[in-house]
Formats: C-alpha cells, structure tokens, sequence
C-alpha cells in the first residue's frame, strides 16, 4: 500500500478536527441517559441531532428507528462497488446518569478539554467512539478520491445500551432485512493503553436484577422487638455475602454451567501483554487485586463470568440514627457472563438461589432486567486482521489481542444477522466510563478517525463480498 | 384507704381531661426532632413550652436547663411534708424524625383522634407519658385537699433521648444538688396491654454505631472491573451477614461477657403473662417469631442482648440499574445491652471484631454514638410496691411485671444520684413507637393521670424519707 494516501488521510483529518470536536461537543450537551425516565426527551434530541449530524456527512439514508423504548439511528451509504463488503458499525448514543455532586471536577453535560482531553458523560462511551465514524468515512473519501465508501457502510447507533438495550434485539430482527451485513463493527469498547493499541476479541454477557425483601410491614422499634423477628436488611447482607465461595467463586449452584473455559494460547496471549497491576489498581482506583482463585486479574475481567452488587439500601440512611428493624431492603445485583453460558439459564439459576436463601418470615421479590448475551470473535477472522491493519496503519505500532469486561448487545447483532463481529475502539481504561469525569484523549479519538479512513479500503481489497 | 379520693380523683380528671388534651396537642404540633440539625429550634421551642406549661401547673419552678445540644426542663414541686420521700420523674420531650410519606394516615405533627385514640409523633413515646404528670398532680392536690405534693416532686425532662442521650449524664452531674431523690421514676416505658397492668422492671442499654467501607477512590465499571477487585457493598454486607451466628446469637467474641442470666423465677414471671405469639406479631407487623435458640420471645425481646441492623446503604439506589462496583458503602448497627453488660466493653469488642472482617483493599470508619446503660429495679423494692398499688386502683385489676426492651438514660439516674429507678407506663405495644401513625390511646393515658394522682399519696404514706 502507498504512503500517499496515509498522509493524505492525516492532512485531512487535521484541517477537519476542530469542526468535528465542536461538533462532537454540541451532540456531548445533551444529557441522553436511557435509565431515567426525565429524560427520555433528551435521548429522542440525541437520536434527532445525530441522523441530521450523518445526513450532514454524507450519508444518503439517515434514519430514526423508534423502538418500544428509546429511539435508534440508521444511516446507510452504499458502495458504487458491487462485489465491496457491506460493514454494520453498531454503536449507542444514550448514556450512564451523571451528576456534577457525583464527583465531576466540571458539569458532566457541559464537554471541556483540559490537558488534551474531553470531558463530558458519553465522551469515550459511547458518543466519542461513534462520532469518529463521521470523520472516518469523509477523510477515507477524501483521500481517495471516491464519492462513495470502498464498502457497504451501515450504521446502526441504539438508545438503550446503558439501560441494557431492552428493545435492541426486536429492533434488529424488525430491521433484518436491511441491516443485513457481512461483518458487524461494535463501535463501543476500548484498547489496552494509550501506548499498546489493540482489538477486543470478545465481550462479557450482562443479567441484571434487582430484590426486595419485605419484613415488617412498617419499620419497628428494634428496642421493643430487635431479636426477635427477621430483619430484612440483615436479609438482604446475607444474600449478597451468600454470593461468592470463599474462593470468590460465585456461589449460585449452576451458575458457571456451559462456561468456555480459556484455552493454554488465550491464556498466554493474555500474559503477553505488558500488565503492570499497580498500575491497573490506579486505573481501578481501588486498593486490592483479588477475585476468584486460580485466575489472573486480566482473566478474572475478561473471561471469567462474576457477581457483583450495584447497590443495596435499607433502613435510616439519613444523619444521626434511628432505632428501627427496617421495613423492606433492595438489592442490586449483575451477572457478567462469558462464552457458553445463556442469560435465561442464568436468571433460572439466580431466581431458584434466591428463593432457598430468604429466611421464614422475610418475603421476596425478584426481578430481572433485559439481558446482554456474551459474544467471542475468532482470533483467525479475515475481516479481524483487516481491522489489525488499519489500526496499526494509524498508531505506527504492532496491534494486540484483548478482551472486554464489559458488556454489549453485539451478541444480538451475531446471532439475528449471522455476521461475524468485530471490536474496534480507542477508549483507553482511565477514561472513566460509568463513572465521575468520564473523558476521551484526544490524541486517541483522532487515531480512531485515521483507522475508519484505512479500514474500508483494506476490507474492500482483501474481503470480498460473496456474491 | 378511702373511696373518696378516689372519686373526687376520677371526677377532677374528667373535669379537665379536655382542656388536658388540647395542651398536649398543642405541645404535639412542635417537630422537637433532636437527630436533625434543622428541627433545633423546634426543640427549643418544645422545652420553653413546657417550662410554662409546668409553671401553669403550679410547679413554683420550672427552668429551662441548657446542655452542649438540646435543653432539658426542670421543674420542681416541693412538699410542706419535710419526712416526705423527693422523687424525680424522667421522660423526654424530644421525638422520633417523621414525615408523612413514611407511611402516615395524617401529619405526624398535626394530631388528629380517631377512635379515641390521638395521633402525633410522641404522642405515646414521649410526650403524652410526660404530659399526664401534669394532671396527676393537680388531681392529687383536688383530691386530698393539699397545697403541696405528698412527695416533694422533681421532673427532668430531656431533650435528647431520641439521640442516644449524648449530654445527659453531664447534665445530672452538674445538677446532682438540684436532682437529688430517693427513688426515680421513668415515665418513657409501656405496660402489657390495654387489659393487663404491669409494671416494668428494667430497660436493655443501647449502644449504636456507623461504619463506612471505602473501596475504589469513586465508583467503578463493574464490566471493566467487576470480579477482580474488592466491592465495599460486599464487604458491608458480608459483615452485617457475620453479625449473628447460626444459632442466632451475636457472633462477636467477648459481646456476651457479663451478661446476667434470667432467674427460674424471673423466667416463670414472663411465662405468666397472656402472651400470644401470633397477636405478638400482629403488634410488631412480622410474619416469623425468630431470635437467639434456647429463649422464649419475652426472653428475647426484654432480657437477652441483641444487634440489629438499622441502616444499610452503598452504589446505585435509584429506579433502574447502574452496572458499578460503588465507592463506599454504610452500615447503621445498633446493639442492645442487659444488666451486666458495659458500654465500653462492647464498643471496644465491635471494634476489634469490625477490623478482622473488613477484607484488604477496603477500609473502614467505626464511630460510636453515646451510649446508654442498662437498668433493672429489684422486685422487692418498696417504692415498687407503691406503683403496683397505684396503678391497681387506677385500672381495678392486678398488676403483673415485664421489662422494656427499648433503652433510656435511667441508668445514668441510679448511678449519679444514687437512687433506684422505678419505671410507669401506660403506652401499648400497639402505639407504634417510631413508626408511622404513632398514637397514645386516651382511656390509657388517663389511666396514667389517675395512677400518679395516688401514687404520691401512697408513696408518702408507706415510705418515709430517710432523715
Ligand atoms: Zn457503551
Ligand atoms: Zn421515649
């Protein structure tokens, strides 16, 4: 391949960076977070703002999809060549809650660049790693002169990743006609650092639920009769410790049935790569590795399935204290799952758990969430050295294999439109997702654009479309 | 003794029952919530309300004494009888937090009748037994023709009981002078039922404390990290789960030191009262009788040491999910005492075993309220004699014995001034103590205006100050 377009794509990426930045930020304004329900208009702005934003690129078709929830974005940009690949990028445009008192150095919807970063919720998850698409494509054709993509482009951004894209999956069998691709890009994870560019191989599943546990039916006075009834909140913290083995395996029996387990070369393409711990704790900003024995911490993140609790609430919170047994408790609890396992054998095994663990006297009530399915890429996927390529055309460095811990509905997209799917990010792990001061390095967002502008051309020289 | 006082008693009380229950009303309307900052003004407000109305009573003094938090009043009533016994009447002017969502029919501030009974935050727990004290005595004088009490009458009513009592004993040691008596009676306990009279022998103490677990610096992606570092919510939850034993008994080492056993008399006094489990739990709104093995509920609830969790709290608590490993996470425990147990023991105990069940990685705050000791009057005590007496002229029917499982400051009494403390009540389990829709039943607490209306007389008659 010729040095001429390489620089090419970089002169047109730099002269185009700061309208796309202003642009980026303008979408980053609007607090389009799926999970509560005040602000399902802003997630509908989103979805407006963003199919205008790819009309604006370049796309001829740009549509919104309305879902039973939030709604969706479609946009699709044929080739003018009919043997090119067709390419689904899925993305998400909702986003985590975020609330300045949670922690943010600024307001979370307000986006700042300090020290070559942006800040704003949905810098790096997931606005950021959309929008370098929108760049990508018009520097790709820039470059080479094309008026239209080396492939088929699609591009399917939901609204309802982060309240666990409940609809998603009616969605894309509603739509399976026209999202039909021969390759699905998740626009939606991110690489080992700044310094070791990589592609993820695989995502975690997600289940989600939450419990409630009902004792008195109004809180008691724990003087006149602590001792000697069921309290729920203690019914709630024994649940939760119930959880995990002292091994830190997760305790539910049948939860680790149908589990891929890691094969000898995983494992080694793991401990390949440059894994300082400390330096992971930083990032973790926590104080200790630990989880279930017999597994490494990158395992225990990527290929392990885990329990955690999100939450839990009981009784007097508030200042001072309060004499009570409380009426009721909650918990929150998620299920990362990995290859083999299948959410509703989950969500069986968790409801049948729960039922033999709340006491006499203490009524329950469980309910699960829409669950995210994990999903595994073939290490010797053609379309997966495509992507290898193009990024290490962009980052001038050799490309790594990883994982994500994390969770997306890529499964969904595999299993309805028979693709393979493919991972390509350029978040690195202190962006901050979920969390207070969530951001995107610049630097890396940019690199994000250069590799979209390399990898249509290269998927369309190397795979073609089977006729 | 005569019939007539008697009469002339009832008559009086009748007379001014309405009037009597207007002034308690008014007092009921003040929010005197001492664990929230903002309510400070209010318990003021309900201190210097009392100072009068106990000046209006005919209490020659009545001052409003200030501690480092919340007044108390103090109110004296001496006897032209120099042999006469002094006692000192405790309760507490303070209430509970209460709000109207929290599951109330009316404002808890606003007291309503309905069905005889009167609605209002501390209209049983403690006001309205504080309040009757107010009638008893201008009865007493009615009927017997006095001037001055039989008894010279002291009342110390503090401001602060609802927060552990943090200034209490310091207030009585700087007023021990001023407070001196020959026996104490607390007026914040409750009897058996509407049908059966009793006298309570004895309060378990409380000690209560806050403990906070710090995991990761904020909250963390539970995909990114979830299964390899240590969640603060595990860690809360797995020590409350740690608290008790399979048999239901506190597991921490060295928590049951000192305690003092129940007597086979002691035992077969419990087991003699009307005790229906399943009206029992009825009252406490529970749907299992359950405790520490080997000991009957009454045992449970009135002679054995407890912990309980008030408050539980860490992570996403809001409608829908958040997928995070939280950054901290709380517990509220409190821990009931009985005769034998120490304050300090406990605390030091709870300490030590908090620091071996928090894992690595998290760390730990413990604070400590004040706390408040345990108490028991001997069965055999004179002035004991006196109230059973006086309360079995005021219902007509033989008096029976219980213990309170709630806690008071009177221990600070008996120690500091050296005297024994009684204990009179005429709530019922029913009234709803810090819960929603708290209420006093009004035949009740004339009942207790009638008792103390005989009970100076008696004590003066058959218990001669010690010259
Ligand atoms: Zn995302
Ligand atoms: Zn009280």
């Amino acid at each position: 391949m010729s040095q001429t377009p390489d620089s090419a794509v970089r002169t047109y990426i730099e002269q185009h960076s700061s309208a796309f930045l202003e642009d980026l930020a303008e979408w980053l304004r609007i607090p389009s977070v799926s999970a509560q329900p005040d602000h399902a208009p802003d997630v509908r702005r989103s979805a407006d703002w963003l199919a205008a934003e790819l009309r604006e690129t370049g796309f001829p078709t740009a549509e919104v999809w309305e879902t039973a929830g939030a709604p969706a974005v479609y946009a699709e940009w044929p080739s003018d060549d009919p043997e090119a690949p067709t390419v689904l990028v899925y993305g998400h445009h909702d986003v985590q809650p975020a609330a300045r008192e949670d922690g943010w150095d600024s307001e979370p919807f307000e986006p700042v660049v300090r020290d070559n970063r942006l800040y704003a919720r949905g810098a790096a998850d997931d606005k950021g790693q959309v929008f370098f698409h929108t760049l990508g494509v018009r520097a790709h054709l820039a470059a080479t002169g094309r008026t239209t993509p080396a492939v088929s482009l699609k591009l399917l951004i939901e609204g309802e990743e982060e309240s666990g894209s409940p609809h998603f999956r009616a969605l894309v069998e509603e739509h399976a006609g026209r999202l039909a691709a021969d390759a699905v890009i998740v626009s939606d994870t991110g690489m080992w650092s700044e310094d070791t560019p990589t592609v993820c191989t695989g995502m975690r599943g997600l289940a989600e639920c939450e419990i409630h546990f009902f004792g008195p039916d109004q809180d008691i006075h724990s003087g006149s009769f602590g001792g000697a009834v069921p309290n729920p909140a203690t019914a709630a913290a024994r649940l939760v410790a119930a959880l995990h083995d002292e091994h830190a395996r997760v305790a539910v029996p049948g939860f680790y049935d149908g589990v891929v387990e890691l094969t000898d070369r995983e494992r080694e393409l793991f401990a390949e790569l440059p894994f300082d711990e400390r330096e992971w704790l930083r990032t973790a900003k926590s104080y200790a590795a630990r989880g279930e024995a017999g597994h490494t911490t990158l395992e225990r993140i990527w290929a392990r399935p885990t329990a955690e609790v999100n939450g839990i609430g009981g009784g007097y919170q508030g200042p001072g204290s309060k004499t009570i047994i409380p009426s009721s408790a909650m918990v929150k609890l998620s299920f990362r799952m990995v290859a083999g396992q299948d959410p509703a054998h989950i969500e069986k095994v968790v409801r049948d758990w729960v039922a033999t663990q709340v006491p006499a006297g203490i009524r329950h009530e469980i309910t699960f969430g829409a669950a995210t399915r994990p999903c595994l890429t073939p290490l010797d996927h053609p379309a997966l050295q495509s992507v290898v390529r193009a990024m290490g055309r962009a980052f001038g460095k050799p490309v790594r294999f990883t994982r994500e811990g994390g969770s997306g509905p890529a499964a969904d997209l595999q299993e309805v439109l028979d693709a393979p799917v493919l991972f390509l990010g350029i978040s690195v792990p202190s962006d901050g997702w979920h969390a207070p001061n969530e951001k995107v390095e610049l630097d890396l967002l940019l690199k994000g654009v250069e590799t979209t502008a390399y990898l249509w051309g290269d998927l369309a020289r190397t795979w073609r479309h089977a006729p």
